[in-house]
């Protein structure tokens, strides 16, 4: 046990909310409000287990609160929580999801998304610097979707979008296309010859009789295979990865890199 | 600083939620979490800052809450709070409040009120027994409701209600006397000649510049003042008592029996 594992909590405590559903499984509060009660700030992360049906009057009830400044969300929420903010980025509005309200001063809610940098910077953090590479997502929903803005952010020279699903797979396609013209392709089975990076942005792999999201044998030997899932650290397509001597980026830093952003938007 | 101040938060943490107006002031999640800490209970008490006209939607978004439990409710909401349960306890409709609503197994949520039972049991703590006493009760609003039913659980000989609000004190009459014939009555100036125990249950003493509640200098010798103002400890009533060298009770024992209470209605 670290020595201050949670902020005391009195009347003046600044909250700050986590949606999900699931909720058992995150890690977010045990990850930042430690670091609140390291640095004495007066203020919590709590989660609430929501049900995608209750996602915005949920969200109405905690806006109304005056001492809850911001809002976390998290599967399957984010794509819904985009729509119940005053004012989303535009990085938040292209990967069409949102993981993080706050309060402004005038009251109103701002959102902004995370995800994406904060696999980007776990990424570089792994020795990993995404800038001139072809890329690969696997996976066009609310996680692959940020983790491709924020590559074509970066600089990849180009990324290549793959779902099963034809119909997201196009939307998502053509909102990429028209912000990052000439650097975003899409397919609904991944073609990995000529990948310099792959990401599983799928839930394959969360369950340990899935699939492999993508044959590993396809890839080039230099390529890395990046996960988003954390649990287990090692995913079966990470094993894949490391039998075949191919480099491998956990789930982890993703979530780990995303505490600073967290806090640095909340203003704590 | 104790050895742990608040419990560890994760994802499957119970949350429990305690709303007021203001919020800044209240005792409760500092008494409460040490308690859980201590135990080793995954459970968390939050303060939440709602406006009066603002409680109603956010209870509603609360009860959508998967992970919320409980709602612990003060100044000035507990009126209000007691329309928004689907089941209320005789007590609690007698006193016209709640300060406590549960989810259910089914999911409804019943609520009660430990105001009364609190004051009693930190009466009783402090040695005076209130069976059989001549009692008076200033003040007729949520707290002074809760405790005249709670004395009169606690078989007071009789209970004279005092408020200036004679629509208001009239209205609690008729409850209470409907309820236990022939031990109430009411008054809109306190007559304190032939009373063994007198409680404030008025806000008057909050602002070192309130008048006292009632006239020390009328009490009998044997008196005992009590108060349920908690800050601060002694209060300018509880002076003028003690400087007539009248037993005096302070408010602070009325919220710290609550908590054993609150603990024993949540199942915690």
């Amino acid at each position: 046990m670290t020595a201050a594992p949670t902020p005391v909590i009195g009347g003046a405590t600044r909250v700050y909310v986590l949606l999900g559903d699931p909720i058992a499984q995150v890690r977010a509060p045990g990850l930042l409000n430690p670091v609140l009660a390291r640095r004495g700030t007066d203020a919590v992360l709590v989660p609430m287990h929501v049900a995608p049906g209750d996602v915005a009057p949920v969200v109405d009830g905690l806006r109304r609160v005056v001492n809850v400044h911001g809002i976390l969300v998290t599967v399957p929420h984010k794509a819904t929580a985009l729509t119940l903010a005053d004012r989303v980025t535009a990085r938040a509005r292209l990967a069409g999801s949102v993981n993080a309200l706050r309060r402004e001063p005038d009251g109103s809610w701002s959102a902004d998304t995370f995800d994406g940098v904060g696999f980007v910077r776990g990424l570089v953090a792994g020795g990993h610097r995404p800038h001139g590479l072809r890329t690969c997502v696997v996976g066009a929903g609310g996680a692959g979707s940020a983790i491709a803005v924020a590559l074509l952010d970066a600089g990849v020279a180009g990324l290549c979008l793959v779902d099963t699903d034809a119909g997201r797979l196009d939307t998502l396609r053509r909102r990429l296309s028209d912000a990052y013209p000439g650097r975003v392709d899409a397919a609904t089975r991944p073609r990995l010859a000529d990948v310099d990076l792959v990401v599983n942005a799928t839930p394959l792999g969360l369950r340990p009789d899935d699939p492999l999201p993508f044959p590993v044998a396809d890839l080039p030997a230099h390529a890395v295979v990046a996960e988003i899932i954390m649990s287990p650290a090692e995913t079966p397509l990470l094993r894949a990865a490391r039998q075949r001597q191919l480099a491998g980026h956990p789930g982890e830093p993703m979530l780990a890199q995303q505490i600073d952003s967290y806090l640095e938007f909340f203003g704590l």
